[in-house]
C-alpha cells in the first residue's frame, strides 16, 4: 500500500483541529491528538489514526460525548471511582492514571476504577506516565468480543490486555502490555485478502475445528493464548474491568467500528503503587534484575535478550525524528474530516 | 504406580506431629498440615505429601527456621511488609493473607509484601481465604529456575503462577491459579522414565532446538506460554514477588529438593480490595457475567463453560469423601519421619 509522509507536528495539529471541529474542548483534544500520535511512533498502527474516522462518527452519532461531565468520586485516600460519562477513551484515562499517580504518590498505593469510558488506546501509554513519577503499575480494560471463553464457539472476551510497567533505573521504562488472543483480527482480515493461511492453532472454524484457513477463521472465532489459562486470564480482565468498576462486562461492550446502538461503556483498571514500599534500593535491585537476565547464554541468532517496553522504545525513539508515514486512505479521511 | 489409601484425618495428625518433631510449633504444624492436605484433595501433588521429606530435610540442615520470628511492619493501614524469617512458606502466607484480608476490610485495599519466605505450595489455597471473606485477591510469588527468558538458552523464571480469585455469588469460588510455564518439569521427569514423547513447542533441547524427546528436554529449558507475552509475564511476577519485595530474583531462588547452599527467601505479593468498593450490586453482576459466559455456544465434546477453579473445587469436594492415596515412596517417608 503506498504511503503519504506527514510531518508529526503538523498532523498533531490537524487532529486537534478535527477533534475541536466535533466539540471537544482544547486541553480533551490536545489529549487525544497524543494518543494517536504516539501509537503511530510506537508502530501501534491499529491504535492511532485508522480509529480517527471511528471517534468522529460515533461523536456525531451522539455516542462518545464531545463534552462529558466526568466525575471524580473518592472512596478513600487511596481509591477513586470515575464515571466518564462516554467521554472519548484517551480523556478517561488521561484523567484516571493522573488520578491514580496523585493517591500513590499520598498513600502508597492508587486503585481507580473507571465507568462509562470508550477505547482508550494502549494501555501502556498510560502505564509510562506512572512509570515516569517513579511508580509500578497495573492496568486492565475490557473490549468488544474477539476471543472465545475456553471450550465455547462464539467470541465474548475482548483482547483484554494485561498491562504491567515499572521503572528501571534506566530511560527505558519495562512496560509489558500484552492482548490475551493469539492474532489480531486485522491480521486474520488481511490474510483472506492476500489468500494467505494463518499459523496453526490461533483461530477455529464455525464449526469449533482448528483452521489455517483465514476465511473460515473469520466465520469462527479467534483463541486466547495458552488455551484455558489465556482464558482465564481474559476472564479474570473482565471481571476487574468490567463486573468490578460498573462498566459492561460479559460481551456486552460494543464493537466502536460497527455497533452504533449505544456507547460503549468500557472499564478500566488502574493500580499503582511506590517502588520503595518494601525496600530502600528498589532501582539498584530492578538494574541487576535486568542485568542478570540479559546476561543468559542466547539462542542461536538472538543478538539480545529483550525486557518487555524495550523495542517499543526503540520505535518510538526512531519513528520520532522520522515524519508519519499514512493511507491513502487515512488521508482522505483527514481531508474529509477536516471540512 | 500402586498406592496405599490412608484416612485424611489419620493422615494430618500424623503430619502434624512430625512438623512438631522437625520443631514446629503446633499452630505452625497445623497450618503446614492443612495446606499439604489441602493439596493432596484437589489433586495438587507436587505441592503436597511428595514435598514432605524435602522440608524437613531443609529444617534439619537449618534452611527453614521451625521457630521464626516473623515481623509484621506497618507501611499504612493498607500495607504491611513481612520478614518471615526463613519460616517454613505456610506459615509465611498464612500470616501475609490474613494481614492483606486485615488491611482490606479496614480501608478497602490490602497490599502485603513478604520476603525470606518459602515454598508455599498452590497460591490458589491462600486465594480462597480472601475469596471467603469476600474479597478479590491477587497474589504473586516467584520459584526456582525452571523456565528460560524468550531468546535465553538457560532456565531463569520459576513457573511463577498468576493468581486471581473472586467471590462468585456461589459456593464455588473462581481462583485461576495459572503457572506461565507450558509444561511441568516432573511431567517430563516421567515422560523420560517411561520413554514416552512430550508434547511440541514446550521445550528446546541444549542448543536451543524444539524437541518432543523428554531426556533432551531435561537437558535444555521449558518454555513460557505463548513465547515473548508469556515470558514477559513471567518477568513481571519475578519484579513484583521478588524485587519489589526485597526476596530472591533473577534467578537466585534456590531448589529446594537440591540446593542447599541457603535459605529460599522466595518473596510473595498479595493485593486484596473489597468487591462493593465501586458497585452496590457485586454479586448480582459476577453471577451475571458467568451465567452470560457459560450459556455460549460449546465446541462439540464440551458439557459445560467451566470457570477457574470450578473443577478444582470438584475434586475437592469428591476427594474429601474418599481416603487419600499415597505412593509407597510417601509412605515410606512418612514412617521413616515419624521415627
Amino acid at each position: 500500500m503506498e504511503k503519504v509522509n506527514l510531518k508529526t507536528k503538523i498532523l498533531k495539529k490537524e487532529i486537534i483541529k478535527i477533534f475541536k471541529k466535533f466539540g471537544l474542548n482544547n486541553n480533551h483534544a490536545l489529549i487525544s491528538a497524543n494518543a494517536i500520535i504516539n501509537a503511530e511512533l510506537v508502530g501501534a498502527y491499529g491504535h492511532g489514526l485508522s480509529r480517527l474516522k471511528m471517534y468522529c462518527d460515533r461523536i456525531s452519532k451522539k455516542l462518545i460525548n464531545p463534552k462529558p461531565k466526568i466525575k471524580i468520586k473518592k472512596i478513600s485516600s487511596s481509591i477513586s471511582h470515575i464515571n466518564a460519562d462516554d467521554s472519548i477513551g484517551f480523556v478517561a484515562a488521561d484523567i484516571a492514571i493522573k488520578q491514580a499517580i496523585k493517591n500513590a504518590k499520598k498513600t502508597g498505593i492508587g486503585l481507580v476504577a473507571v465507568k462509562n469510558s470508550g477505547h482508550y488506546g494502549l494501555s501502556g501509554y498510560y502505564a509510562e506516565q506512572a512509570v515516569k513519577k517513579n511508580l509500578i503499575t497495573m492496568i486492565y480494560t475490557n473490549a468488544p468480543p474477539a476471543v472465545a471463553p475456553h471450550g465455547a464457539l462464539k467470541s465474548l472476551f475482548g483482547t483484554n490486555p494485561i498491562c504491567f510497567g515499572t521503572p528501571t533505573g534506566s530511560k527505558i521504562p519495562f512496560i509489558l502490555d500484552t492482548s490475551i488472543s493469539m492474532i489480531n483480527r486485522g491480521n486474520i482480515r488481511l490474510a483472506e485478502r492476500n489468500n494467505k493461511k494463518i499459523p496453526k492453532g490461533v483461530a477455529l472454524d464455525k464449526f469449533g475445528k482448528p483452521t489455517t484457513n483465514a476465511k473460515k477463521a473469520l466465520q469462527g472465532v479467534q483463541l486466547p493464548i495458552a488455551g484455558f489459562r489465556g482464558s482465564g486470564l481474559a476472564w479474570m480482565v473482565d471481571i476487574l474491568s468490567g463486573v468490578l468498576t460498573g462498566g459492561n462486562h460479559a460481551g456486552k461492550v460494543k464493537d466502536p467500528f460497527d455497533d452504533f446502538s449505544g456507547p460503549q461503556n468500557i472499564g478500566h483498571l488502574f493500580i499503582t503503587f511506590k517502588t520503595n514500599l518494601f525496600v530502600k534500593n528498589y532501582n539498584t535491585r530492578i538494574i541487576d534484575n535486568i542485568k542478570k537476565i540479559k546476561k543468559l547464554p542466547k539462542i542461536k541468532g538472538v543478538k539480545e535478550i529483550m525486557y518487555p517496553g524495550q523495542n517499543k522504545y526503540k520505535r518510538f525513539k526512531m519513528n520520532s525524528k522520522k515524519e508519519i508515514k499514512v493511507t491513502h486512505i487515512t488521508k482522505k479521511d483527514l481531508e474529509t474530516l477536516k471540512r
